[in-house]
């Protein structure tokens, strides 16, 4: 009885996507997604995911929603699992109704994953009072997905590929107002992808330039963050387009190969190129393991690149984004579980200094 | 006067183009084209040059026609220079009027160096009164184009890189009948390329992925003499498509980049993966370094291959190519340099093992 009158312990948390421009690709273990490469992103504002984490006591199992969808089961049982981390390391067992909304499109092809298990994790471990430094939480969030271990901070980031669970976790690089770049995800093909980011790194493994891939990594992620450091752009832009084809190199040579370009992708790469070439807008092209296209350029570009890039045959529609700030507590009802903290928590990089670590 | 009444010294050759099934991408000596690598390919019919080549004692200059129309100076001189060879080595310095017919459009993206070389150092060799082995013949049209020491001999064949000028040459791996495969070349683009194949492996030394495709070369040649050997179409589709991924590997990751695929590249690339996992006509891609699709095929699919072919948006037309047959002789008149040797001569297969060896 009692029960429909109380408010439920709950928080909401806000995550952005991120953009990497030294890719993760590949695993050193495949459970814990400790990676076999360090990677740096930016993270992104427009492209966010806003979840609610609401612990029910007597809820028989846990739900999921996505997008006002309930979300199937290979996802329920990815989010539960995400879960059951948290609720071990509070020891709380109760399930939990997680109501999780993205900021684009389902099935736009833009990867929810690190948004959403950063979200996840952040909103999880405030409801269950565990009061977490970043780098607990980036490495909680690199469990539920590896690249969400990025997503836990804004600006500029690097994820450190440690060697263990332990030492594998983001860092900050560069603020969000250190450089001020966008990026374009020009929207290619919002198919759904035959080959996961989890059997491509897996498949990483059997490409014979994968380890020629690693032995360039450790000299690119130095390149890509005294680029980032100075704010060189063409350098900055040479290196992402150097590096966002090692990960598809490695990924179409893999055993089976995975051919993630589409026409339209491949247009967008020409076109790019041509553009620059003949003194038009500058941006620079990076592709996680899917057909998208990430245009990186410098905002004073930005709308004449949009614009052209709306022209190239195989874009169907573009996402405009700046850099996103860190993951933070956007709402929260501690109350009923006695945690006295029911004002809003931020993990913004206004209280990033201030965080307990454990 | 009386040169306007006598028939000058001349012989017509054709040579077949040829498709890699392992490809050439790299040189050990760029002067001389001795390779980095062996490889392995299949001579065409349909996409053939025939070459006359005309002996003028008293033409001021080497003359060269391509397809009706003057060619321009660059391919002047790098036929005249190959003519320098062939002239040192008979001690004859006489001009020569070249008249070279392509079977397939100018510029439509075929290559013609292989076939326009092996036909220009069999014709010229033959005027010049030298009688050369396939080997020899071979090794100097390697000198004009290294692709064309492929193009001296029919059905399958392999050049054996050596590492020196005298051992870099062909040999047949099997002859045009083994095997009725078909070559349906599907035309993407007929934009003149960027970077030609010279540039193209002058920077193969540049990517940081040559060194592992020049580590998995030798398997792949002997897993692709294998699948040849026992007619095994599945097997060898697979390695074809690796093998061209590879070398574009090399191309898009060389520094700087250079990515021959256009929309409709990737477009056929991913029609046949599709067409086959659904049990559609069975087709396997290979590229060179250009933005054209070979599509090799058993011919019981070649049909209906060839119409799906041509629906697929970004390819503009198809050439159909069965396996073609040795570079010869088609017409000759030696006489005035007293050669008597004025019947028509032939390199084909019928008397490939009647050949004086030097």
């Amino acid at each position: 009885m009692y029960k429909t009158l109380v408010t439920l312990p709950r928080a909401t948390a806000i995550a952005g996507s991120n953009i990497a421009f030294v890719k993760y690709w590949g695993n050193l273990d495949d459970t814990l997604n400790v990676p076999m490469n360090g990677s740096i992103s930016m993270t992104l504002d427009a492209a966010h995911t806003i979840t609610t984490v609401e612990f029910h006591p007597d809820l028989p199992a846990d739900e999921l929603t996505i997008n006002g969808q309930p979300a199937d089961w290979a996802a329920v049982k990815r989010a539960s699992a995400h879960l059951d981390r948290i609720r071990d390391l509070a020891r709380k067992y109760w399930s939990a109704r997680i109501i999780s909304t993205n900021s684009f499109p389902t099935g736009a092809g833009i990867a929810s994953s690190a948004s959403g298990f950063a979200a996840l994790t952040l909103a999880a471990t405030k409801v269950l009072g565990l009061n977490l430094s970043k780098s607990e939480l980036s490495r909680i969030a690199r469990l539920g997905s590896g690249s969400a271990s990025r997503s836990i901070d804004g600006g500029f980031v690097e994820w450190q590929p440690g060697g263990r669970h332990e030492d594998s976790h983001a860092t900050p690089l560069a603020p969000a107002n250190h450089w001020d770049l966008v990026d374009i995800i020009a929207i290619i093909s919002t198919e759904h992808k035959k080959v996961g980011s989890s059997m491509g790194h897996s498949l990483a493994h059997t490409s014979p330039f994968y380890q020629a891939r690693l032995g360039t990594v450790q000299v690119m992620l130095q390149s890509v963050r005294r680029a980032i450091k100075e704010k060189n752009f063409t350098a900055f832009g040479k290196l992402i387009e150097e590096e966002a084809i090692s990960l598809h190199v490695s990924a179409m040579s893999s055993r089976p190969s995975v051919l993630y370009w589409q026409p339209g992708t491949v247009a967008l790469m020409q076109a790019l190129r041509r553009w620059r070439d003949d003194g038009g807008p500058v941006g620079y092209f990076t592709m996680d393991a899917g057909p998208n296209v990430h245009v990186i350029a410098q905002r004073k570009h930005a709308a004449a690149l949009q614009e052209k890039i709306l022209n190239v045959q195989g874009v169907q529609d573009t996402l405009f984004c700046g850099i996103g700030s860190a993951a933070r507590i956007i709402d929260s009802d501690l109350h009923p579980f006695g945690y006295g903290d029911s004002h809003v928590a931020s993990l913004g990089k206004d209280t990033q200094n201030r965080l307990p670590t454990r």
